[in-house]
């Protein structure tokens, strides 16, 4: 057993479980942005033909777990476990939205990590032999995440310039034990780490020291460094946060350079889409991995990517009695070819 | 590996990790109920010396999390994986009491089966040697899922019958491969149920079908039948729901009988206590699992308990937008003697 579980907190999976199937479904603003091309489903109307925005949201996160299952060319049935979870009050995005799916259900909360968090789950449950096919999914909602965290749509609420625009998408991908990849390699888990953060519109600060712990011991436990890596990626850091990444690399001499990059950067315009500090939200990665990411690796123009989501958990109840942003972040080796 | 998993959605775990410490912590009501003597830690005060009802949540769980610590002779650093969560909006409960547990924090939603998913997980995790050392935790409130969930604490507003009490109570559990039990043998997660049961005042009734589901499919999978085990402790059905889920069985031919029983039943007197239909929240099964239950599996009261929490997945949004009310029900076979 002592190979899967390396120094520090970091898992070998030599069994190397195989993307099997993965998809995404977005909203308009995310279907104008430079990786249109990468979204499976892009939705004009932000209602997706439901009556709320919540349902919406479910019926997204639905569309992303089919598309996932079809291009896996698997029925609903062949999955054993589903690790899926959301920003909204108790879940219930994925729950509503996943409910008629059949599989062993285990709900997770990671915040924007939720993407890292869940995919890790399901490859260790295939790794450890306790499932032949295990699936992740989330997703998040524009209008759902600023009424539920921030003001009623109706107010038009001025944003900071640190403020990040919640994503309206969902992802979702299949793992097994048998397929042609890409391949999850290793899992490096996070800690909470609180930095004393206590600005709820500058998220990207709270968690960049909580990418910043995952990732440096990622790279002490297998040994590698950021050149080991054809693309570093994190969650939702936005502009502030990953420049904040950086400075904190710098510190210890080493330099991330144009391999590392933020899914929260990626998914907009920053020029031209008035998002502010960039993209969050638990869709955020999840639409960038199931699309940019993943398709990247498969058709071979990154080899080996380094997927780090990033959470802030916190809640307004929280914030409103002063609490501070606790972060995390979760890390998810992925590479093209199988083997560790 | 095929070992591992059993026919249908069931896990054998034959490692059988142990159990290495567990410990709890309740509020005032719950110290004056039946079980006062299981419990490691009763604070009179419903704030536990803190400022706030979720800052005494989360202090409740930390308290019970070092306990747990305490008991099995570790230091924090021990731990390798942490599994927690609550029904506080993103789980603040847990994230804010653990926040400085140094562990690889897995956040979980399963409403009111959380004790039972994050204990199935953590158990999964070191029987596929993920984790040397696995722990789990959950927490509720009544005064923080009051005002969250129903009416502002200063409103005084009237229960109805089939209303159950949210228990002020926090349980944590510590796992690891090697110990002198109790023991985890086997694993049955659950799907999403939805019967359609839209009151959310009568959540056993939601929850009930949930837990038939589980129940059944795990005597199916594992060739058992309700007799294999001394004990047969639902999460939290209260009253209503566990008589439900009697006559679930009923109409199998299947007879549940005096080795039947719910945490919600277990933890307040009925009669004396006036909390209607039965205890309810996270900390209900997580405190009687933690003392009443894995004491009496310890001291060989009983030999072999079947622990199934349940869960009712939904959210003021939910309920107020006319949703339905999901359940699921996770079980965990324990027993005093290692080997499955």
């Amino acid at each position: 057993m002592a190979d899967k579980k390396m120094g520090g907190r970091s898992l070998c999976l030599p069994g190397t479980p195989s993307f099997l199937g993965y998809a995404n479904c977005v909203g308009g603003k995310e279907g104008e942005g430079p990786l249109k091309e990468s979204f499976d489903r892009i939705s004009t109307d932000p209602f997706f033909g439901e009556k709320s925005w919540e349902k919406a949201e479910s019926a997204m996160v639905k569309i992303a777990y089919d598309g996932a299952l079809d291009k896996a060319g698997l029925s609903p049935s062949a999955v054993d476990m589903l690790f899926a979870g959301d920003l909204l009050n108790q879940c219930i995005g994925t729950t509503f939205g996943l409910k008629e799916s059949g599989a062993a259900h285990f709900g997770v909360y990671g915040a924007c990590s939720t993407m890292a968090e869940s995919l890790a789950l399901a490859a260790l449950m295939v790794e450890g032999g306790f499932a032949d096919v295990a699936a992740a999914a989330t997703c998040s909602h524009f209008a759902t995440a600023e009424r539920q965290f921030r003001s009623p749509m109706e107010y038009g609420g001025q944003r900071t310039p640190t403020a990040q625009w919640t994503v309206t998408g969902a992802g979702a991908v299949i793992l097994g034990r048998e397929g042609s990849g890409p391949y999850v390699t290793h899992v490096t888990p996070g800690v909470i780490v609180d930095a004393g953060v206590t600005d709820a519109n500058n998220m990207g600060a709270a968690m960049a020291p909580a990418a910043y712990d995952t990732l440096s011991r990622h790279f002490t436990d297998l040994g590698r460094s950021p050149g080991d890596y054809d693309l570093i990626v994190t969650g939702d850091l936005g502009e502030l946060g990953s420049r904040l990444l950086r400075e904190l690399f710098q510190k210890d001499g080493v330099e991330l350079g144009s391999r590392y990059t933020d899914c929260g950067l990626l998914i907009f315009d920053q020029e031209k889409q008035d998002v502010h500090a960039g993209g969050s939200g638990c869709g955020c990665s999840a639409s960038v991995l199931t699309g940019y990411l993943l398709n990247g690796v498969r058709s071979g123009k990154w080899k080996r990517i380094l997927f780090a989501a990033t959470g802030a958990l916190m809640s307004t109840t929280s914030s409103q009695q002063g609490d501070s942003i606790p972060g995390i972040c979760c890390a998810v080796a992925i590479q093209k070819e199988k083997g560790v």
